[in-house]
Formats: C-alpha cells, sequence, structure tokens
C-alpha cells in the first residue's frame, strides 16, 4: 500500500457533473478520513467552456488531455449519449483507466466490448449511478445478493414517465397534460421522447439484466412500450380493480429463459411498488436467498447521481490502493437465452370499444375463448345504447402470441369502434 | 494475490448456521467462479451435537478446534447471545482471525471492545445479517453512502412485532392474540420477551446509529417501549386519523445531537414504511445526497440471514486475498452526544379515558395547553353519557417532558379513569 492517493479527471459537467464535483471537493477530507485515501480531480472536461470556467487551473482543453494523461487513474464520465462517450470511454480504458459513469445508452449498447476491454486491461468500469440514481442497486446484484440466483426484477427505473402517471392518477389529467406539467417543473427535457418511449427504462433493464445473467442483450432484441398511449380511462378503470399503471423493466429468469421487456403495467395497489410516486425510482428483486426485497430512492438529480459516483471512484480508488484485484466475474451462461415475446405468459387488461348492443360481450368472449385466453373479470358501463362504450376485461394468464392473435380478430369485428388497448398485469407478487 | 483459497469455521448450528452451511456448499463452485475464491469449510461446531453430526469429518470437538485452528482465516460466529459469543469472537480477533456474525446483542454491547481490536490485530468483523437479515443495509451504509450525512433512519427491524401489529391491524385481534398467532407460525419464541419489548429492535438501531455516527451508545442509555401496551382502539383511532402503528427504531442526527430510541410510532399510511407487513423488515434511510430512500426485505429466516452471512464471508475473502487492506474508519467524533430523551420534539398521540361530562376537553386542554402542547385534531365518541369514554387528541409538534408534565398533571383530574395512553407520531416523512 504505496501509493494513497488516486489522481481522477472528469469528463462531462452538466446537473451531474457539477454536482459530483461540488460535493467530491465537500467531502474530500472526510472521505480520506474514512478510507485513508486522498481523492483528487485532476482536470475537468466539458465542451461549453462556461460550464467549467470557475475551475481555472484544472480546465482540460480537450477530453485527451484526461484519456491521455498518465497521472489520472480514474476517468469519471458524465457527458451521457453513445458516440463522444464511446471513444472517450474506450481510449480511457486502453489507456489502462478505470472509469466511472452514469451513462445508461452508452452501457447498453457497448458493454459487452467495454466489460471486456476492461477486464483485459486490469482497469473496472464503475456504474452504480447508470440505473436508479442514489439507489445501491449495482452493488447489492453485484455484492450483497451476490450468492443468490435472481429470477425476478421488476423496476420504476424512470422519473419522468413515473411522475407522469403519478399525476394522471391524483389529477385526474390527460398524458399529455402530464407531460407539459413535467417539463414546466424540469422533471421532462424538452424533447422528452426517450423517457416517454420507455427506451430509457429499457437501457437500465438491460444493464440491470446483465448482471443476474452475464449477458447483454441489444434494445431491438426486446419488447418496449412506452406510456403515450395510456388514457385517462384506463388508469380509472385500473384503479376500480385495485390496480396502479407503471411503467416497469421486467426482467424474469427461468432456467435457461430470459424474459426482458418494458410496458406499462398494472400493479395491484396492495404491492409497494405500485405506490411509488412521482420522479421517484423503485427496484424489486426476488432472488432464491433473499426472497422478496425492494430498494426505493430518488432516481435522478445531481446529488442522488454523485452520491452513486463518489461511491463508484471510492470502489475502485481501494482497489486501486490495494493493487491485488479480484474481480466479480460476470458469468456468461451461454446456453441461456432470451424468452420471444410471444412466448411471455402474464394476466392483460383489454379495454374494448364496442357499440352496446345484445351479443357483443358474446362475440368477444367467443374470439377469447377459442385462444385460450380466460376471462376474470369484467366491467362493462351498459348507459349508452347504440353508442360505443368501454368495457374492460382482465384475464388469466394467457400467452402474448394468442392475445394478439385474438385481439386482431376481435379488433376486426363491426362492432368493434377502436383498436383495443392491451396493458400488461404483474399479478402476486409480493 | 498468491493465496486463492480462505477458510472458514462455524461456531454455532442452528437456523442460520445449518442455512449458512447449506446454501455455501451449495453455492460453492458459482462463488469460486465469481470471485476467483475458494472458500471451504473447515470446522462446524454446535455444543448440541446432532445439530452437526452429519457434516462428520468437519465436526469441532469444542470452539477452541476452530478459534486456534492456524488455518482457518474467518470464523463465522451464528451462537446468538453475549456471554459465549463475546468470549469467542474475543479470541477469535485476539487470533488474528476475521470474524462474520450476525449478532445484534453482542455487538451492541461489546461493539467499541470488538471494532477496536479488529482493526489493532488488522482483521475484519462482518455483520450484515445483524440487521435486517437480508436487507444490505450495512453495506449501503458503508460503502455506498459514505459520502452522505445520514441524517435520519427509521427502522421496522423486528419481523416478529410487525406481524403481531399487522395481525391486530386487518384481523381485529388483541395483543395477546397477535402473540399466540405468532408463536403458532414460528415468527416467535417461545419467550418472545426479547421482540416484545423492544430490546431487539434496540439492538439494531444502536447498531445502524454506530454506522452513522462513529459512535454506539450502550442500551440503557436510550428508551425503549414495547408493543404490549398497544391496544385494538389505539390502532382503529390511529387508522381514523389515516395511521398505520408500527414499532419503530429512530436514531436522528442534527448537529452534535444525536437521537436514538424505540418505540411503537403512528405513520402516516401514505408513508411506505406504513405499508410493510407481516414479518417483513424495512429500514428508512434520509441523507444530503441520497434524499429519501428505503430498503424493504425479508428480516430473518434461515436463507435471508444466510445470503447476508455469504456476501459478508465473499467481502472478508477478497480483502484476505488481496492482502492491502484499506478498512472504512467509522470516524467517531468526540463532541457528538446523545440527546436526553425529555429534549425530543415529535407530535403525539393521546388516548385519554374520561368521564363524559361537560367540560372535560376544556380541562385537558388546558393543561396541555398550559404546557405548549397545542392539539391539531381531536375525536371524542359522545355515546357514554356519564360514563369513561375514549377522547383522542394528535398534537403538533410538542417537547417529551412538556408532554410528560401534562399528562401526569391530567392523569390526576378525577374525570379522568385511566392512566391516558401516548404513542409518538412520526411526521411529514416522505
Amino acid at each position: 500500500m504505496d501509493k494513497k492517493s488516486v489522481n481522477i479527471g472528469v469528463i462531462g459537467c452538466g446537473t451531474v457533473g457539477s454536482s459530483f464535483i461540488k460535493n467530491l471537493t465537500l467531502k474530500k477530507e472526510i472521505i480520506k478520513r474514512k478510507i485513508g485515501i486522498e481523492i483528487n480531480i485532476l482536470k475537468v472536461f466539458d465542451k461549453d467552456k462556461s460550464k467549467i470556467s470557475q475551475f481555472k487551473d484544472i480546465c482540460a482543453n480537450s477530453p485527451d488531455e484526461i484519456i491521455e494523461n498518465e497521472n489520472i487513474d480514474i476517468v469519471v464520465e458524465l457527458i451521457g449519449g453513445t458516440d463522444y462517450a464511446y471513444e472517450f470511454v474506450k481510449k480511457a480504458i486502453e489507456n489502462k483507466k478505470s472509469v466511472v459513469t452514469a451513462n445508461k445508452a452508452l452501457l447498453s449498447k457497448y458493454g459487452n466490448v467495454l466489460f471486456k476491454k476492461s477486464k483485459s486491461k486490469n482497469v473496472y468500469i464503475g456504474f452504480e449511478a447508470s440505473v436508479a440514481g442514489a439507489i445501491p442497486i449495482i452493488k447489492s446484484l453485484k455484492e450483497s445478493f451476490l450468492a443468490n440466483k435472481i429470477n425476478k426484477i421488476l423496476g420504476i427505473l424512470n422519473g419522468t414517465t413515473n411522475f407522469i402517471l403519478s399525476e394522471m392518477y391524483y389529477k385526474e389529467i390527460n398524458f399529455n397534460e402530464g407531460v407539459e406539467k413535467a417539463k414546466k417543473l424540469g422533471y421532462a427535457e424538452v424533447d422528452p421522447t426517450l423517457d416517454i418511449s420507455g427506451y430509457d427504462t429499457a437501457h437500465k433493464i438491460l444493464i440491470l439484466a446483465y448482471l443476474i445473467s452475464g449477458k447483454l442483450f441489444q434494445i431491438d432484441k426486446i419488447f418496449i412500450e412506452g406510456i403515450d398511449k395510456i388514457e385517462p380511462i384506463d388508469i380509472k378503470f385500473a384503479s376500480e380493480f385495485g390496480y396502479r399503471i407503471k411503467l416497469l423493466g421486467i426482467c424474469k429468469k427461468e432456467d435457461k429463459k430470459l424474459e426482458i421487456r418494458v410496458h406499462p403495467t398494472l400493479l395491484p395497489k396492495s404491492h409497494l411498488l405500485s405506490l411509488v410516486e412521482g420522479v421517484n425510482n423503485a427496484v424489486y428483486v426476488e432472488g432464491d436467498l433473499i426472497g422478496k426485497s425492494l430498494f426505493y430512492g430518488e432516481g435522478a438529480g445531481g446529488n442522488a447521481a454523485s452520491s452513486s459516483v463518489i461511491s463508484d471512484v471510492i470502489d475502485i480508488s481501494k482497489k486501486i490502493v490495494n493493487k491485488g484485484f479480484v474481480e466479480e466475474n460476470f458469468i456468461s451462461d451461454n446456453s441461456l437465452y432470451l424468452k420471444p415475446f410471444q412466448e411471455i405468459e402474464t394476466n392483460y387488461y383489454f379495454r374494448f370499444t364496442a357499440i352496446d348492443k345484445p351479443g357483443v360481450l358474446a362475440k368477444i368472449s367467443k374470439i377469447l375463448g377459442n385462444n385460450n385466453i380466460s376471462i376474470s373479470s369484467v366491467i362493462q358501463k351498459q348507459d349508452n345504447p347504440e353508442k360505443a362504450v368501454p368495457i374492460i376485461m382482465l384475464t388469466h394468464k394467457a400467452k402474448e402470441k394468442n392475445v394478439n392473435k385474438a385481439i386482431k380478430k376481435i379488433n376486426q369485428l363491426d362492432v368493434i369502434k377502436k383498436p383495443t388497448v392491451i396493458i400488461r398485469i404483474e399479478q402476486n407478487i409480493m
């Protein structure tokens, strides 16, 4: 233990970057007292010079000044996106620097290359902040639950969409109003597509799936549905049946089959996940030893993310000082495969828009029955004879491919006036 | 990294011990593949020979065979209690062995001596399983949240009492019926005093308080109240006001003042903690960077506890193999002091049992007012004139010492027929 200080360089000085620099500077002394290592910020870069001018003599003129700096041990990448970030991180690792990043898009796309490269170079990639902000889900899966077979992860991993759905529930507003409110409060970007479409959640659930399986699947291989089709009427009916609607990242493992998907989901109101409101995140995990567990916390914001970035920097610093590396290996089981989405089985919520006349229910039920779909509850509000009314059905477990076939047929009935709304349900989980 | 295997000895082969041995044996290969270290169980001891006879050639005849064994690196102590356990653990550390324990009573009583000794001997004490079973709260506080000032911890840390309170709420049974049910289901010991009295919760909150302050206070210095005085009527009225009653371990830190207490607590039904049911545990943590977070999971049972014991064994094994030690120091701030219980300020629930006649409310309110206690809500059920009826009051923030003074005076009023029930409230926490 000859070396007792670690030097870092920071690329990207936006919300998380500037918060990280502020907090690490504030806490430098206490960290040194706690772990016996001095962590120094040697260089800071941002392409927007105004964001780093305050740092004067540690401003870098280019990312290369950090990536190629012989004195820097850890590169903290906080620029986001996949193009530049990939180049910087790859080069940093090639130059034998460890990397800490909050970049879920980067890792879900290029994780395979980067993790492999980091192993061959004997350096680390810390990514606690990439999923669920301040929640220590990465470390818990990698270390605390190491002895577990994790068979289920359900995550509320995107604060923006959870805020919108919470507002739609409590304030009875529609999706567009929810988006506007989120923008106004700074909870949504000017272009919120990445969040609303479910793609941000997908990046994160792919990373969590990697942690429990050692396999990183590409985003185009999984089913992703956003929240833009959710209507107030669905939130209301779901509630009548005792459910909340949440955008979930879902990963299930059974034998050799891995199931990964992202979509709005009906959750029983008794489940803790259904009670996670506003911009908060939560991750529900089931394992063979731990049983059922849940982590809840702030999913975004400079402080929350920088708490996780700092804990990664500290962990890697300890490893650097200790020299002797023992790395957790993500054991990739090559016989593991991704279950095709059409093969999944779950419970469903259907909202049909049908002309209110005798025999409609019989027609729908018959098609469902022919496709092995069994109904558990129905609400039909009969107050608009001869007009189109909503009919809501919940099903027992059914196969996605059967549901698709049945709904396609039902949508062709002349009594059906709009495409049927399908929302999947997670039942019996807590 | 010359040494790639670590040898352990297990003392105590009850529920957790036998589960630990079973699971570590089952998972030995996968752990080896993941961390590159072989963890061998070299010796097992239990004073009840029938519990270890199945292990044949690794049975030890005495704890000393483990504690004094030159080939053993880690002693796993799972006997519980404070007498023998203290001797074994102390000796093990003196013999330069690291220790993993689930023993909260031991650590809350002798932690100061043991942690100091382990540091001087350059060995580790792992104690994840001592608080909240499978929940990785120790590691999260020590590592993930290292950069945070933690200012509040509220924990449901005892499954037995939480089960009893859940049953009292949902099944509308009384305390004794709750205890009997818990015993019948194996959730309570034959003598459940340690749980019911709040002492088990106290052991655990003292350990968590130590993690955030570096100071381990003795159990006789803090206020502890059990759940045996909770009546169905209090659960009912609390519910009418929108609260659940939970037994909480509470630790708050403000400047130099540390507040630690254990008592039944009214929690708003909107708070996630209030929704933790049955034998489950949960810990709510507030920090300057992370904001508000919550961990939920199984608090007891062999598998849950052994998940945590194994993760400690793995962490220490990595450190042993790596040799270069960097230990987290719990920085003890000597200027920190325990806030006297009489000085705490919180909201209160009072249940007066008073003769239902004019002027009673005025008398009570006057005494409260004279002691700076301001009422926020009242329920008085007026259907028993001239008979004793319950009057429930909730207060704004008040000082414990003023409450004590006022209630003492109120209890002496001739219209008051029974000692007033006092339950503290945690308000505005999420």
